[in-house]
């Protein structure tokens, strides 16, 4: 080991040359400084320094753990990864364990499946250590397409489907894309996840906002997307593409065929690209999830004049559904009616960040393909799916009657996704004291709960919603009822002082 | 399974719908448009395609195997993975497998310190299924740090260490925060790795040229870089950033302490950031390598007034060296003399995409703290670690040496990376073929190498290279000698054919 020499610390050195860098915050990119992020912003890393503190036994905050309720991260609460899942990739990971099918089936209940499936993959693959296709792994592509047509009833084509480092990469090639300058504008629903504001900003193009309908369920009004559509035309955008959430985020909303139709004629008669971001299709309580590819291929089934121009991408994702595991960055989009030529552009950009992580891809392989009725893994998959599934559907449940304790929230009845997202009315005084701190109210109020709870929510503001009104986001994920409790005792205090 | 409905192809739509779709490729953005990036261009499509056409049984090609000699992708070619790392990696991906850890050490040869290291990383991680702080897991980046001591000796801050999924993303994020519009520039060294021009492409940048230089095995000249620089700014560009690649990608050339210090000194002269891509850190040859941090806080000790305003990025990965784990998509970079508020717009970019992956994050983690002498895994590691060392050092002096025996192909002596560069000097009967089908020479050359022998290398173009010169880059990470004899054959029957 070399002598360690010990130099002024980055902060003393900042203090000492602030004056003659190359790089302040004044003159980096104006765009990286106006995208705005709030899932990770400053609450996060507030929740975070207070976690920092309870692991080193600090005893002098009012809580004794961190929730974060901020972002939808099942496995950092206790859901547990699917056995089959991990029982493959652990062998995927791991080659030479296949030396001994008989341990790893004896002691460790690996099925043959678990074996077969890992074999096939590595076959494929060669090492997870390499490099694939930019693309992804042609097998996984086929394995995904064979899973959109049983779950549409129409066919797939593997050649259309590009694999990605979660959803989040995959919107950001899209709109890197789609968006030709300061002109371009994309429509996003209002409350939206932050991902489409933020990556807008960093490509200098226009959010269009249309508002969804709180009254309504968080429905889609086809009529808010008309009027906002034609403000942003009228005052020179060039709207390009509409995006959907569905089920929402985060509001939890699922759309109606009817809906879904509803855009889709909307697209095809002002030539708007659809992204559907359709990462929770699975995390759905109430009605049954529709897929935008499923319901345009009805439409062009019945009216392939009206329908044939529109161009859809339909993103989904290992990080949400039943399983969960966002720390592998796998996900998937597919590319519907576009013309060639973009589709080889959308190849170039990916290829120059290689391909996305080969464990991520066998992932998105394992979801689309799971254990089929009959096969060895298949009972216990089935079980540990419906569990989670419950356990979701029961924590939602939980979260929302205690909103309907609380004085001045309201929350629409949990449908699907990971979230509730309640309003909140808070009093004349509590609005003085944000603003006296130069705070968006709904922040104070975010901040205040995580101070004296160690809960992290994130405030409406973060997604966006109509003014003079104030919401906050939380996952429902994590587990007992001790950290609701926390909320609702918060709010009761917090409602008393501003009284 | 639903019913599957036939409907048009997908390119059948695209023909009868060409006209009335929202994006064409003249519409979408014209920076994606511009971007080039021949690493995975035509020539490796094409090589996909022999590729799958030998699997089907395609007896028509003139060869049997399709060597991937464009990219630098060790574990597609035969290197194996290194055994402790993919034994934790098993641990992390099922941690079940800990429940029976005598049959893990009896039957599978599971060290202690290999159970001990996958117990450590998950009570950090809690599950590699969950999202990681968006810089990375702390645990991993104080591992990080430590090395970074250990090398340099030097101190180096968690704090300031950024995990990234491969070295890729990690330029991606520095570009764009520093790259503030059409005028931004960046000095690139000529031949470069395309993902600098790519990306500066991507961001409307100015790609600042200088050229490295051939005769001094691809060494680096101060003057050169001092006249792009004037160049440059005399033509209204604010170069803002100079990047490096060392050891050099695609010259494999290391840069001596005294070529660190001139470009310092520029740096500090021209107020640059430095951009230190040394993700080759540990493929070197001839010499030693030395980093641009080591140097910098050096020269600080020597001289603080002057090189104190130097702000450094380092970038490193997984991908190269001895580790070879592209696939997991795995780096760091640490920023050095960077304004705190300038690393927090950093952080805010990378959080917007949410957090590399986590399985990546844990492979630095155990590239920068493998087994040390003494742990029972240290045995193993140090003779897979140096059986791969130096059958890289073989395989590039077989390359070397059949270059020698080639008509026109002059190649500088390996010295390290995982590439040589050779140039090649074509008759002009040969450019004028290449120019009747409208492409340069050196592209010509490779696609006709290609189709004759399936090996897929990439031409000088791709990196860039001085006018009236012509190279190709092949990696020497193909085991064998087969495929070195196949180029040897086909460059004579070339030469011959248009003498």
């Amino acid at each position: 080991m070399a002598t360690r020499t010990v130099l002024p610390t980055e902060s003393q050195r900042a203090l000492s040359t602030a004056a003659i860098r190359c790089l302040n915050v004044d003159n980096i990119n104006s765009n990286v400084k106006a995208a705005k992020y709030a899932v990770r912003g400053e609450l996060a890393v507030k929740a975070e320094e207070y976690r920092v503190k309870l692991a080193q036994g600090d005893k002098s905050l009012p809580f004794d753990s961190v929730i974060f309720a901020n972002i939808g991260n099942p496995q950092q609460l206790d859901q547990k990864p699917i056995t089959f899942f991990r029982q493959v990739l652990s062998l995927l990971e791991n080659p030479l364990l296949l030396n001994n099918k008989d341990t790893l089936r004896a002691t460790f209940g690996y099925q043959d499946d678990v074996i077969e499936r890992a074999e096939k993959l590595l076959a494929e693959v060669q090492s997870v250590g390499a490099y694939s296709h930019s693309q992804g792994v042609p097998l996984i592509r086929e394995s995904v397409a064979k899973f959109i047509e049983g779950r549409d009833g129409f066919s797939a084509d593997p050649q259309s489907i590009f694999l990605t480092g979660g959803a989040s990469s995959g919107v950001n090639t899209l709109l890197n894309v789609i968006c030709n300058g300061p002109s371009a504008g994309v429509l996003v629903p209002i409350p939206q996840y932050p991902l489409y504001t933020a990556t807008l900003s960093l490509l200098n193009a226009q959010c269009v906002p249309y508002h969804l309908e709180e009254q309504k369920a968080w429905g889609t009004d086809i009529n808010t997307i008309k009027k906002s559509l034609e403000q942003a035309k009228a005052a020179g955008t060039d709207v390009r593409a509409v995006v959907v959430i569905n089920p929402g985020n985060p509001t939890g909303a699922s759309l109606s065929p009817e809906d879904i139709k509803s855009v889709l004629d909307i697209a095809a008669e002002e030539k708007l690209v659809v992204i559907a971001d359709e990462v929770y299709q699975t995390n759905v309580f109430v009605g049954e999830f529709t897929s935008f590819k499923k319901r345009l291929r009805e439409l062009q089934r019945e009216a392939p004049t009206k329908y044939d121009n529109v161009e859809l991408v339909s993103l989904h994702s290992v990080s949400k559904g039943m399983v969960g595991e966002c720390g592998h960055r796998g996900g998937y989009f597919e590319l519907v009616g576009f013309d060639p030529l973009v589709a080889a552009q959308v190849y170039k950009f990916i290829s120059i960040m290689l391909c996305p992580p080969v464990t991520g891809q066998c992932l998105v392989e394992l979801m689309v393909n799971p254990p089929k009725e009959g096969e060895p893994s298949h009972e216990l998959y089935q079980k540990e799916y419906s569990g989670i599934r419950e356990g979701l559907h029961k924590r939602a449940l939980a979260l929302y009657e205690a909103f309907q304790r609380m004085e001045g929230v309201e929350c629409q009845e949990p449908q699907g996704a990971m979230y509730l997202f309640p309003t909140i009315t808070l009093p004349p005084k509590a609005i003085e004291a944000a603003a006296a701190e130069n705070r968006a109210a709904d922040e104070f109020y975010c901040l205040r709960l995580l101070d004296a709870t160690g809960v992290c929510v994130v405030p409406g503001s973060g997604f966006g919603q109509k003014e003079n009104t104030l919401h906050f986001r939380t996952t429902f994920l994590a587990p007992g009822t001790d950290w609701v409790e926390r909320i609702v005792k918060f709010h009761s205090e917090f409602m008393a002082k501003y009284k």
